[in-house]
């Protein structure tokens, strides 16, 4: 039995939470927040206490924690969890500036505790099974990723200003699945390049606060192969989110999930569902299976499916983007890292 | 190079000199039809001439004749060309009343002319791909065949006054479709028995009549394998033609075509195109492959792939279903023919 | 909070306290089960006790049964929980002999408790939304159902011998989802004739045992709208579970769920992934939703979605069939009710 | 009436001249071939004269000409027609070299004559559908275009190095396309910048002829609307030709088509038929539609739906690809035009 405490009872602890409660192998006891009301309502949910950080981190019954409150108390909370020894369950990013994450993951080092990075879409069954697939050989060698990532609706501004922008913010997750896809079974997995264009197609307003809406990135490995990522704030039928990989051997293609099966014969036309629109809804299941995952990785003490490196990776292409956004030119990792 | 003389200078007769022209083994000679302004235009359009039946069938030149005019007219037609040695292709039905196409089929068998009578569903590609792939065994025995087949729209009254009534004139063709598929690849092969619920749900007006517009039948082999054809006079949606076949070891299914593979997303739903609209923009080059199959069967001496005693057996069908409809039990074909 | 007692341990019994566990409106406060062992472990897992029925029964506290046990026991469960005054959810069917569960019904009423029949299909999101959209008018007045249900596998001998055959034990859920379908909207909903065929196309050994493995249905209503069900006891391609509807203004279906979205294009095909296997892993959406609504109608004292009386008029269209299948001709259900 | 004298009888000129056939406001007057017995041969199918380039351009009755020999004889072609009067249908490119293509379109355009240049793909039904429900504003202001494009397999390394590398040979289609779908109901439709990736991922021999088989490419407009194109020489399922645009009312995709409908669902899959393998089968209407469009245009002086200016165009974003990829760095257009 992992006992936990739980930094931060938002909308994605709360998920968090839930999860842990249906998990047979893990049990939450604290619940940190400093809107004390919501840590104290989630607690009473869950059978666990509210407490503050000092007292969830120094309880030697604990043994993880999961770190969901905002991005700005990451690091530390990050640091503070390693040195007390914790396995740290950490949302992304680590932190928006990479000499915090580098911090962070010295600690993490430091304390030889495990730690994993929540790119929750490795977990989604669809994108899993296509990655499993993939090192399974049935498309032969990786040759071309497209990455298709589209939000359903723009957030609000206040929150754009603090999201470290849309690279730091949305397409990170897409680099982090970049590499995940483009290392399958591959040796030379890693991009080491990057070149990005971005402009603020939806609402100028977004341009006005220094940001982008929407973008096309492409990667390439040292050998030549190549992904591509095109993101935008903004969908009308819903949260688009699919990846496509092509190989030697062939092609897979991980599509969007509908809430029913239903299709709709008529006079205009013949209509499926929309996909999910929410992203919780989307990713409910791929939530669930990544914190069993850290738990199982924390129980039996084999490696995290998703390492604190992982989380720095994909922060590193991320500033490569900011930067061939910014000069107009492909930017080597090698640049940033 | 096969001459033809054709019968029917109408819609269909239109399809089938244009797919003549087209064949490099094949030349449209006469063109023969009571609106004689109608075969005057067709026959000019194929150089060739409008000449009446008589003419037609003693041209020596000709070896074929397409018998595609009103289908009060095909039996006599049929036997007149069998007389004169003429193969030929029939339009479905040969006629409404069992005991005429048995005429007309002694007449046949008589002369020793080959036969093809225009089940040209047969020849849609997704249909024949179907039939070929149980043939070779991919799904095993054939257990059961569900068949969709429904009309954008009702006909006019006058048509269905004329038309034989919902089974003759349109489920005639599903009938064709049922046996076909549990003929393929197995010995027990044709249904035995009948059963047959219609009503006039599309419009009260066919019920004043005397015929149904929507219906459900089923039909067995001896060995119990079973069919389902389900038909409407009316779909909002387009024409509706559906082949489900399920065997012991999987299922094939071919669905309907659409004229594009245009699929739009938005605020409303995920929409493909409707199935297309008019059975001979669906099945025109079921009726370009039908016509070259018989020319290239006259050609080579082969057997017809659908003979005239097929399209007496899809009429026994008919006339069983009917039965059953008229006298709510279930119907022995061996009662009818 | 709805304190419930559980009868059976077995595999649909687990998937039901699994689902109380995970719901906040109820506690399973105890499970009966012959298999001791069974109860102890499932009480256990649950904080409930294992308890034998009448202790289940006269436990003031418990205010809602669960009945999952074999169905042999059904009907004396529900009699002797309506006496006890619990709400009552059981399993389907309700028992195999039609006087049985009349006198079952007749416990029901005289206590004035609420029962829910468990059709859990109904409370699949896919079917469920397909219901919805009916009642909302998009495809205008229903005209046609089209059931297709096939299993993924024969069940054991042993099993079929006390299933009271294929109509009891597996199309019993479609001719409750074609009751369901038909009633949409509609005035006019109920069945009133049915037309059965079957056969053992899978295994000789079932037609031994005196049942059949494969069969189709027809049903109709006084107006003439149609019902078609197909079933089969083996699908090499796993669980195949859809509903097609038809209606003036166009068509709905509700298809397969499948595991992921993958699809793999190869050198062979363009290949998706085959449905969900398990029924369980297919309905267990509808099991927790099915449950929900229980136990929101027991708490809001509002009409089961599912009542007793909707379980019994399944079990008469079994009745019906089997006498259609025995006599070879259509059965009215006013013979049988 | 138009007249046509056809330059090359090989494979893409047996399409033109069939199409031509069938085509009731055309003729085919002339094969021109320096293969003669391939000039006599399709020349004598169609009721043409095998002619020398000379006696064709010189016959007054002809109207038009249609250029379907070598590339290298395009632009030579294009000037002597043009000077001779007659209006010009023009395989794709018109020449590799821009100067080139400048001679040919100065002649043109000091003619006065209508030129079409062969982008068959802008009248492929699905593409057409995608582009006309643009112009029509169903999914609002196009703000980004994904287009695949991937050969079934590598062409013979003799023909690479005379194709003018993978970007003027194969993606031109592609940049053609991106130009159409962004200009769509837009005002600011033109590309301004290109960057591209490419390398030889499929065989190492096209390394060493001095070409890449794979690449990526980015395009945008002035306002930041962007395009991306992938392209590979070798899909082991087939030819992969999709077309995706996002704008800000939803989306439009434009898949793949199949020789046939059938799925089939057995133990391992639940497969859909490849898409067409073949460019001829996949565009055969395409190039059927492109021809009577450019008759239609021709005989009604309407406006080329693709124009000798297209042509150039999209030699030019190939011209901007090439320098973009040996420089490793966004080039804009203006450096090329």
């Amino acid at each position: 039995m992992l006992v936990f405490a739980q930094f931060g009872a938002g909308r994605i602890g709360a998920i968090h939470a839930a999860n842990l409660a249906a998990n047979w192998g893990a049990r939450l006891a604290h619940v940190v927040d400093v809107h004390e009301a919501a840590a104290a309502s989630l607690a009473a949910r869950h059978g666990a206490l509210a407490s503050d950080a000092l007292t969830a981190l120094r309880d030697p019954a604990v043994g993880a924690v999961i770190i969901a409150s905002s991005t700005d108390t990451h690091a530390n909370l990050v640091i503070a969890a390693a040195k007390a020894g914790k396995a740290i369950f950490c949302e992304k990013p680590i932190d928006l500036s990479l000499p915090r994450v580098d911090q962070a993951l010295a600690a993490v080092r430091a304390a030889g505790v495990p730690m994993l990075v929540g790119f929750n879409r490795r977990f989604d069954p669809s994108f899993a099974e296509l990655h499993r697939r993939i090192g399974a050989g049935v498309i032969g060698a990786v040759e071309q990723v497209i990455i298709t990532s589209r939000d359903p609706g723009l957030p609000p501004l206040d929150y754009l200003t603090v999201s470290g922008g849309q690279f730091r913010d949305m397409t990170i997750h897409d680099f982090d699945m970049a590499r995940w896809m483009l290392a399958a079974g591959h040796e030379d997995g890693e991009p080491t390049e990057v070149f990005a264009w971005g402009a603020a197609l939806v609402d100028p307003a977004v341009a006005e606060a220094g940001d982008i809406d929407s973008c096309m990135v492409l990667l390439r490995t040292a050998s030549g192969r190549m992904a591509h990522i095109n993101n935008s704030r903004r969908a009308a039928y819903g949260y688009d989110q699919r990846v496509e990989v092509h190989g030697s051997l062939g092609r897979l293609i991980a599509g969007n999930r509908t809430p029913t099966t239903v299709e709709q014969a008529d006079a205009w036309a013949v209509a499926a569902e929309k996909p999910m629109h929410f992203f919780l809804d989307r990713y409910a299941e791929a939530y669930r299976l990544e914190l069993a995952a850290f738990i199982a990785a924390v129980r039996d003490g084999t490696p995290m499916p998703v390492g604190a490196e992982d989380g720095r990776q994909a922060l590193v292409l991320a500033e490569a983007a900011l930067r061939s956004l910014r000069e107009g030119r492909p930017v080597k990792v090698s640049e940033i890292a």
